[in-house]
């Protein structure tokens, strides 16, 4: 009997097929198991610790070990990880002679952490290149519609105007601080060493005032070997790295998921402003475009969050290694970056296709007959009639532009009170004109890297 | 190039090689889909609106088929759904003359929710056979250890004497909690038939004030051969059935956990009243027996809080299907039913498997030299001494039981204001004795079936 | 110096002078728990363990106590809980003779959680109440407007027509099944009472084989006492009250979530097809009109998953009172009553006052030149010219709709291949001719009660 | 009828009485919302946009002005935020020549940002405050404990010896990253400045290609009338500086929590290897003293995860002031805020108060027989024995401990295959010569500042 295709990405589109994904599969995580045994094996060699050959031989063996997870993973259940079967598989692939220097002095967290870390570098390298993609993209985007302007819209309802080019701003700003909070993750994330209960007895520490201890010295060679950094502490229960990564990924969706809001809101088919590049079919409606790539990224802004509390959750581990609170990390935190990495590909598409309408942009600013800018009139009325008079005059206006069908300018023409003050209506009820420092915003936040 | 191993299991050794890690893989989602485009044109042919050759044809063919997993995941992107390359190839199995009554008048929402109650349905059945199993070793259990007298600890510290008889009818009385709201779930949940935006209009509905209207005979006919109830309308943006099920998952994962966290407790290498029947090994601590099912279960109570919160989230579902809350389900529907069921499965092991120790929970009792009855001998000496000078006495004894090492026993033995009270001192300082209605509490939930 | 306020409920315009938030309040929280000290020696002095004076005695000081709560709160910090300072106060108020007879036998936890209870019943009631008002208020809309046809909605997009009467009998459908649950936990809530560990055991129960215990004896007494039911066992750390109180009132926020989310989308300044009675204003902007009920529905919705979570997650209460999960509860489950009780009042205010825009919603239905009812073109079409061919040419009938500005229906007149077919295109192309069963399933469903 | 006391923290002992309390309530708010009012006066009076009189007239009122905070609360419904009824109050408050220079330009979210943030940013600063108690007491503890051997415990079972100085240095370590998390947000936290939809355009910006803008101007004389920073951007939607403190916060929870799980676990009446200095005592058992400020922290670090969740969530808000994702964070933000501040506070308590039982430590280093060593015999004797023969050697000697009741030492002396060895097995059973680099590493982490 075979296994059955256990999770394949049927259920999950926003990140099936993505880069992320290959990088937080199964397999990968093996393979990184696999890196890490080698890399400290290595480790101590270069220390001394161990025989050159034994360094090349266990390299060899596990770059060339192909181990069938599924059966890893059913090993997996009664030592409670999947470590201690991989061991076991990658001493039988060597020499007898070279067996005593795999994993030697480790605990099976030392290697599970170390590769959970070198599985968030490389799936976080993707994440980011993505970003990048969409950053790139929102910048022409933000740009070129500097001065498209559109109805600014709040609790649902048109407020004054405002800009596409300012609000692609506000995108790509979320963006590069996704960016940034990633980029200072990635590159803090560190290898854990730390032997039975985190004092690196095994390894020949002696706990002396010698400086650096040995121990200080072998986390430094592993770091080393493996590409990550080298922490003051093991942290087998002081989940700093995990806990950045929470913050850091559920951020990332969560800025992403703001721009899939807008898009889904402005792609409406009464409001139509955007327009996915290739939007979704449907098998029953010939006619339907469905904004796709924001439903997926949106849908991973629904799940984050949560994901993100478990981890965060899970820092309150007892002891020297706690019996839960470790465990629940695992599928979370890859759910978490594969997630968030589909997302990242699926904006960076999304961006790069976005098709934005300016004419239907200007057709709504039109749509409330003036309305739009009644904050500006009231600003404009108030030295004149007063503050409360003027909003009282407008909120009047409103009402009858709605009753009578006519604009606000027409309205505001026939008010005799107004007839002294030589207002230029015109270009008081422009919403174009009424647009204030979107240009002068949207060029400052492009002028960030 | 084939496809990575997504995901087998490596990371999830609390569900791996479970019966409801398979019930909830991929392929059985696949299977399930199949079932749902089958059973509809079965449903239509019983009412004469499909040939009863289709109907056999495209269940044939549907059984029949076995498409590639992965491909079919990677083809979904586009339109954002796994249903719409599968009824691709499905009608490509099926000779020409057929292809009509596939997935006719229906959308890919009704196929993808139909098929995922499918699969709860026959998860949740499994997970109900291994909650009968741990409720009946609980049985056993409280049964036998009705009268083991043990310490009742509360903020950690030792409170008053309880028994194990109580503790564990107390875990099965959530497990019996858990079942019975797990078991309503199930035979609630309904099939899914609305078609485009939940009219059902493509089904030949007519809104008419006839009754039964054609489409309401449809639904019935297609929970007929699902297996599943009729709902009173379509439920696409009405997602009760997906909140029920993220209600009692939620539940049954603290039920166990509650458990769980009593045996992680008690295993202590301190405590030591518990342990598991085959404990955990480590790879580096051949003395070392974890409690592995323990931990695996305690670590599933963790995660389930919080993608039961994401599911709860998506009920506020905007539209007819909206863009993100129902693709938010997918994978965590699925990831809470596999986790669940495995803590399930887990949990029968536990307690078919757990040993208890009653001489340590005796010597345990003793450990405090009697301060574990304090509260009994504060209400003994209370009518005699008043409430305040009882109070007062005792926590004068019991500071010197910890300073000079004596029972409390012996310390009241000496006060003179207690000589003429004919106290029968030993009994009052018999922890055996103060079990209180332990006894009856676990008779009485002992009958509940 | 007076205690700052602390939540006056500035920040919660949801609940923000509702009955829920009264009914919530740290003042009802303390009256409770006084009511529950007096529930306790009146059913102790049914059963002749305390006399009657005392029973009236201590109702009586438990009635007029009047405790500066924010003293209560100081005081509570060394004991970890308020009651503690509370029995002290309560005490303190009886004359000598009656001293003993306050919280005999019971433990902090017991009067904690009777109280809890208590709130969480009153609460519960009034929350029923806005509940039926909303029920109501939506049966009326959805009879009203059971033939009202308007775009149904599916990824953002136009899919095929409904009516408002079916949307509004599925907001209903959705109210109702929040009222079935949150009736049924309402009615299941229990009394608290095992004292220092559960075992009853300073109640004078024996855990003897006689029955009843008098234990159990008690515990009917003092529901009676209370309202609230008799529970099997004391459930200190078996928290089926809490969870499923947490699961009926996240289940609550979503059902009114969901009829959030779809007026907030169809009181969009381009849909405005709904529109709330009395719109909240704006400072700023005189026309504003904003949906401000649907707005803190919505915010509601958005927070009880995440406070639900937390209260699952204390189901994994370890030993026999927990250092945590308890306390995690206070909070979390007094805001998400109040959270829930607050939704649902504004709830019952939103649909009492939602106003339908008929003829928007007939404009809308017409705002594609007949896309909407591709689907059932598709229909129509595919006996003649096959499946694959209507669609490919709706697909092209589509796009020039768009291009050329003109209707579906003039484009198919044109159409050579369709000359031939005798079709009613006046028919076909009419969006209220396609709204399937929306109108039976909107009676079928008023039909629940 | 006088206001229920809503919440006067009652059910929040962690918080009750604390600073971060009162830094938070409702008044504190109110507070902060007439600061920002004046702030941006002062700010518009520096450029000239206002009078100097007018800014001198707005501090003063808004520094003398009372308001009720239930009335403003309940007034705040209809517009659905507080600072609309307390513009009114406030311009009420000024001579008429003043009123139209208060909130001038500005939108209701302007102020509600800018008030939250001045509250986030004293509120952090008063949790600054307690977590460098916590550090120094955590240093002291470390550095007095550097060689006080204790069990590692893994997986609940004892596992190798370690050190409490380790344990406390990694206590201290998870403090000091906190700290820099949090320090960085506060430091980072800005005002807000966009008027009604982010454009800035009633502040009398044009969107011009000048530099600096006069809004950007405006922002930056803001910031510095306020202490906050300056913004690229209004961030209306941009919700980067509720994220980030959301994760900030949801990490000092967790590191305390991480501590108050060792110290729960390490106050257990079987471990007592630690106590809180002045514990909880108890109203019916004299004897009992609870680790209350552990289970306040605990209780915190449990609900700090799902309030961040909701935090993130809210981050995808829609146009340019969304319906629901910003009032979700009022409260929650708020309520996390003081739930970590408090946590912080009894954490200070905590270390400075906390005792230290070395002797008990030494106890249970002994209680295993040897076995705590194992790993260290099996590393000593797989050299002559091999590895496999070694470790299974050591699983029988380490049945035979528990069956027998001996010690690994004198059953390894019996052992003749080991007799040729010449091991020092006195040296090599003893757990304070095998805590490897405990020492060295507890000496490197305690140079970090």
């Amino acid at each position: 009997m075979t296994a059955p295709d256990i999770d394949a990405g049927l259920l999950a589109p926003g990140r099936a097929g993505t880069p992320a994904e290959s990088a937080t599969a199964d397999t990968a995580f093996l393979r990184a198991m696999l890196d890490a045994e080698a890399a400290l094996t290595r480790a101590q060699a270069t220390l001394g610790h161990a025989p050159a050959e034994a360094a090349r031989a266990v390299t060899d063996a596990a770059g060339s070990l192909r181990p069938d997870v599924t059966a890893v993973a059913h090993r997996a259940r009664d030592g409670g990880n999947p470590v201690i079967p991989l061991i076991a598989d990658l001493t039988a692939a060597l020499p007898d002679e070279f067996a005593p220097y795999v994993h030697r002095g480790a605990t099976s967290q030392d290697i599970m952490d170390t590769a959970t870390m070198l599985v968030a570098a490389r799936t976080a390298d993707l994440t980011l290149d993505d970003l990048r993609r969409t950053e790139r993209a929102l910048s022409r985007l933000a740009a070129e519609h500097r001065d498209t302007a559109m109805p600014g819209r709040t609790l649902t309802q048109h407020a004054v105007p405002t800009t596409f080019g300012l609000k692609a701003a506000g995108w790509r700003s979320l963006t590069l601080d996704a960016r940034d909070r990633l980029r200072a993750v990635r590159a803090s994330l560190p290898v854990q060493l730390g032997g039975a209960a985190g004092t690196m007895a095994a390894f020949g520490g002696h706990g002396g005032r010698q400086t650096p201890d040995p121990a200080e010295r072998l986390t430094t060679a592993y770091a080393r070997e493996t590409g990550l950094t080298a922490p003051d502490l093991p942290w087998h229960t002081l989940r700093t790295p995990v806990a950045d990564l929470a913050g850091a990924l559920a951020f990332t969706a969560g800025a992403l998921g703001k721009m899939a809001s807008d898009v889904l809101t402005l792609s409406r088919t009464e409001i139509a402003e955007l327009s996915e590049g290739a939007g979704g079919g449907s098998s029953a409606m010939p006619h339907k475009r469905n904004p796709v790539r924001a439903t997926l990224i949106a849908a991973a802004a629904r799940r984050a969050p949560g994901l993100a509390a478990t981890l965060y959750a899970s820092m309150a581990a007892e002891d020297e290694r706690p019996a839960g609170a470790w465990h629940a990390e695992w599928e979370t935190l890859r759910d978490l970056l594969r997630l968030v990495g589909g997302a990242a590909h699926r904006a960076a598409e999304l961006t790069e296709g976005l098709r934005v309408h300016p004419d239907t942009m200007r057709e709504h600013l039109e749509s409330t007959a003036g309305l739009i800018v009644s904050e500006r009139l009231a600003a404009a009325l108030a030295p004149a009639l007063g503050r409360a008079r003027a909003a009282a005059l407008l909120t009047e206006l409103a009402a009858r532009t709605r009753t009578e069908g006519r604009s606000l300018a027409a309205l505001l023409a026939e008010q005799p009170e107004l007839h002294g003050l030589r207002l230029d209506i015109d270009d008081l009820t422009d919403p174009t004109r009424y647009t204030g420092s979107a240009g002068a915003l949207t060029d400052r936040a492009l002028e960030r890297q």
